[in-house]
């Protein structure tokens, strides 16, 4: 048995925080500098201009020199493809699946997931990301990973035939039934682990089983996690074949009426954006995954106009090749000022948006991504004395600042549910070098099985 | 007087630098593991695998934990503009230039200009960056800041009138006679400073005055650096006065006969893509810049194709807003695969190459960004124990991982001509708390009399 989540008893004195600045991230724009974050078990009880609270007698006073930020969410993650990081790259993507990657995965061991996200999970908290949303296999190791490693993260175990597997029908059945026995076993784990589902893409997994799959999400309240639209060509053979486009087919079998989740979403028509739009269907961008494999660029500033839910998530460890969010955050809005012509697409307080509050809302966790009273007390400091942030004169240079010239490097101190995780730049709940040491030796044995 | 540039007596005994792994950079995709770099003086004698050399006993042996590069080379930069990081910065382009930046310029001060080149030394030297191209004014105080940072740049004094500036011919002529004085006093100057030209654009300096100082730049085999073909609109308007494109016409009046860097080429025909391979002009290819302001994504692939000279620049902190060279490699190569639909366009080696030997070429510097026998001892060391090198199977996976998963936040010791100026990630020639609060205080004048 573990402690309970919060660590606090109801109505214990808050520790409070005083920090240069905090950019709480609950509504584009807003610093307080100097600003105050009071946070009572695994949750924030206020936020505002230091010296701002009701007043209750702190447990502890702790002084941050550096600025406050939620804890950011990448909101589409295998991150367990650690063991895959940088192996056979500049082959073209058909051959690196068939002959690289597949042959690497069939061989893997609850163990191979274990170790790739912990490492991972040091590197995403080094990062500042204290959420991801992973999409993989093994869940329950994964889920270990993340649970020892202190983190948060909503788990959408795959649902994917790989090579060697049987075909039957029964098999997506008993995936599934796997898929939420793993809910019932681990939904709501210490307070850090949801539990979803992630059927790949509407071109791997038959329409009636993906109809089913959601029929379970809307019976579990459960996040319907997809790959959807992320490349011309699958786009095209999808509707070759059925008539109709991806959206439209998941719409009509009733797919959309959850709470869905649909990575990538790049090659879309107007109709399908209309379709995300009345659905609610949230959207996962990965701009350095889509623009690494060529396979294009989100209407993201569309999206955002029409009031679509959006958060930034960095693909796999084997695609991008980091975990870094803040790449992500730039590059969202340098790809979408490209896409329009606009120098003023995406202004830096939007893009910072889509891997905090936009992130959390893209994964209906209004508690997370933002400093607010309610939302989890998952926060981030990083120093502020680096040349990325001088000259500071007034609160959109911070904002300015925090998306084009700082970023992970200047992420110091990390909590997560109010524990600290990281400290000066070190990961205290990994041991990373282990962890390091462990996915090169099973890189190695994976490569050599697969050779 | 300062000591001679080498700091070694002819036929002195080398430093024996050895590293776990050694990038030398001379020829895409080499890396010897573990490997050997030796200095004598401010250059390389020798490299290779560890054990090789030619056997010399050194002076003194220096183990180095992790992996050696050449010294990062920046090939289009306005770095003293850390004065205007971020400022003004949700306002359109001509408003931004009119109300935010030309009035602050019109007041800057050449100590400003060292404060701000200071500044921007520190974080260069930190990010591994160990040459820039500078266009800027106040080009002694601007050489000075270099100089005393201990690190490298080729300087070339911005030609541009100002507003209030005096708009008499006279005036181009008393400016490109400031140069050739400001190059016969400092070109060479420690073997560390070079001096050339950059006069704007052809849309702000008149034709004539180009051909002038193209020739006063042949005379002095001085780089010529130019801003050519950045936005659309500027070409188009070009073309609508002269009846040419910019290129053609710099062509035919002698402009391209000498040492040519043209900065952005984004906005090229076929005709003028040929005129830059016939005369030989260099590239300097801001991808952040081009995107972050939407000028477009230059023909990148096409330029390789055609054997032009390609480096990658930052272009200057007003409008990027760091000096991250490792970034801009990277979006160098997610564009360009963006804009062929190729996954793999502009693989990992050929970009790393845009800012190592590629950029040395650009500028027409062999020595700069390779270690190789005879090249400048423009060294960074990077830590290999992050997460981004796991796993490490191969060289190929090295520069994989160098490109896709590290960055400047990994650098830790940097040499320039032999000289430690970084060590443990802390940079040894700057004051850089001083230089910070110069700029911030600096920063908040030319707000104030500007505003």
């Amino acid at each position: 048995m573990t402690a309970p989540a919060d660590g606090a008893a109801p109505g214990a004195p808050p520790t409070r925080y005083t920090a240069d600045a905090v950019v709480p991230c609950d509504r584009p724009g807003v610093v307080h500098r100097p600003g105050v974050v009071e946070v009572t078990g695994d949750t924030v009880t206020h936020v505002g201009p230091a010296g701002s609270g009701p007043g209750r007698p702190p447990a502890e006073e702790v002084r941050i020199d550096g600025v406050l930020l939620p804890g950011l969410v990448n909101v589409h993650c295998h991150s367990p493809m650690t063991l895959f990081r940088g192996v056979g790259a500049n082959l073209p993507l058909d051959r690196w699946l068939g002959e690289v990657l597949w042959p690497r995965e069939a061989q893997l061991t609850a163990d191979d997931v274990f170790w790739g996200m912990s490492l991972a999970s040091a590197e995403l908290l080094c990062f500042g990301v204290t959420t991801t949303c992973e999409a993989y296999f093994f869940e329950d190791a994964l889920a270990d990973a993340v649970v020892s490693a202190g983190s948060r993260a909503v788990v959408t175990p795959g649902v994917l035939q790989l090579p060697g597997h049987p075909s039957d029908h029964g098999w997506w059945e008993r995936r599934t039934a796997e898929i939420v026995d793993f809910h019932g076993r681990r939904d709501g784990q210490e307070g850090r682990i949801e539990v979803g589902f992630a059927p790949h893409a509407a071109y791997t997994v038959p329409l009636p089983v993906l109809a089913d799959i959601a029929e379970e999400c809307r019976r579990l309240d459960a996040l319907f996690h997809i790959h959807l639209a992320e490349t011309e060509g699958e786009c095209r053979r999808f509707f070759d074949e059925h008539g109709v486009s991806t959206p439209e087919a998941l719409a009509d079998a009733g797919v959309f009426d959850g709470r869905v989740l649909a990575a990538h979403s790049v090659w879309l028509s107007d109709g399908d954006i209309e379709r995300y739009r009345h659905h609610d269907v949230a959207v996962a961008h990965c701009p350095q995954s889509n623009a690494k494999l060529a396979s294009g660029v989100a209407p993201l500033v569309r999206f955002l106009a029409e009031g679509i839910r959006v958060g930034v998530g960095t693909d796999g460890p084997a695609s991008n090749n980091d975990l870094d969010l803040w790449e992500e955050v730039r590059l969202a809005a340098m790809l979408a000022r490209i896409r329009e012509g606009d120098a003023s697409a995406l202004p830096a307080a939007a893009a910072l948006d889509l891997a905090t509050r936009g992130a959390g809302r893209a994964i209906g966790r209004p508690d997370l991504g933002v400093l607010a009273a309610g939302s989890k007390a998952d926060m981030i400091a990083m120093r502020l004395d680096d040349p990325g942030f001088v000259p500071l004169l007034d609160d959109e240079q911070m904002i300015e600042h925090l998306v084009w010239s700082a970023s992970g490097r200047l992420v110091r101190d990390v909590w997560v549910a109010g524990t600290r995780v990281v400290a000066g730049g070190r990961c205290l709940t990994v041991d990373a070098e282990r962890a390091a040491a462990e996915v090169q030796q099973r890189a190695l044995r994976l490569q050599q099985v697969a050779g």
